[in-house]
């Protein structure tokens, strides 16, 4: 059984969409990160940067931290959603990384200055909409020959799919990535996302 | 033997070291990012992203982008800096996506907005500086009770130091965070890491 502290924001959403793939029981524990709950004590114990998603395996008590080792250490454990050694698996811990340098803390930075920070900043606000444009540029073109972000369905595009998931609500800007749209499209149809996205409850943005 | 794309550059930096710690052979193609090399089509092949560190294995011909992604690739190799398997494995990874999401972007932010950006915009500098300043003291309290960042010198450290190269360079902001400051002293004092920040220059900025 895996404990998984949660609130509703992208990279909780990778752990849950994970844990819904893998049909793995799971016991949600939720962290009101807007009322400051990842800041008690008992929480930076299990994880020290006060942020979710972190999962606690109940059979070894490890704790993990960190959206895409969660990933990693849950498809591993079930032994689906990335190849188990060889080139493909490197492959899909490349996009994960790219995921976790690059997707998550730009688009983070494009919605804090979009809807977050007291003022309106023009420069901050153009340079993040441009860097995450270019971004979503890779992956538009990655995905004009590509289903799936590697080989095969991964967590590489559940680890994309949640901070996507969170921007598509409030920025509504993958209108011009066509590519794009239609993997997300396609990860969004599936049960185990529509589910994972409600954990630990519907987002307020839709 | 490794072909190493790289520039005088946080990320490079974690490539070069890691190579020199595992006495690799390894030849140096210089991505001149100041010129805008890394935006050249040979390049963008090798990665979309058009950011440097990349590796090629000459063995196989298999190209890695992402540092971090490069740094395990390694290790792996080697059957160095990195537990082969279980949870220390784990926790190197997982140190890694704290790095690859939190430091490495949020000190590069920091760093675009107090040299690159032509305005100075107070908010944005103050919010990255209290960010990163957080992000230290959590390596901060970490490294009070442990010589480096996991249980052993490790990938780990390799990737930190990277970007607190750099930042301790241009920020000269470690003096309050004494047991970092001592990590940083004794990361530094290592032979391979000395030759590696020298990689494929010296670093303008010393």
């Amino acid at each position: 059984m895996i404990d998984l502290y949660t609130y509703q924001a992208p990279c909780g959403y990778k752990a849950s969409i994970c844990l819904e793939e893998l049909e793995m029981p799971y016991t949600v524990k939720v962290v009101n990160i807007w009322e400051g709950e990842q800041h008690k004590e008992e929480f930076l114990q299990l994880n020290p940067n006060a942020k979710i998603p972190v999962i606690v395996d109940r059979e070894t008590d490890e704790a993990i931290f960190e959206s895409c080792a969660i990933l990693l250490y849950l498809a591993d454990k079930a032994g689906q959603l990335i190849p188990p050694s060889g080139k493909q698996r490197r492959e899909v811990i490349q996009w994960l990384f790219f995921q976790a340098a690059s997707i998550g803390p730009m688009l983070g930075q494009r919605m804090h200055f979009a809807f977050v920070a007291p003022e309106k900043i023009p420069y901050a606000i153009a340079r993040y909409t441009k860097e995450t444009d270019r971004l979503y540029n890779i992956l538009e073109q990655r995905l004009i020959e590509k289903e799936f972000i590697c080989d095969q369905y991964s967590i590489a595009d559940i680890a994309h799919f949640g901070w996507l998931y969170m921007a598509n609500q409030r920025l509504d800007n993958l209108e011009h990535f066509p590519h794009l749209t239609a993997w997300y499209d396609r990860i969004a149809a599936r049960s185990a996302v529509a589910k994972g996205v409600t954990v630990p409850a519907p987002s307020p943005f839709i």
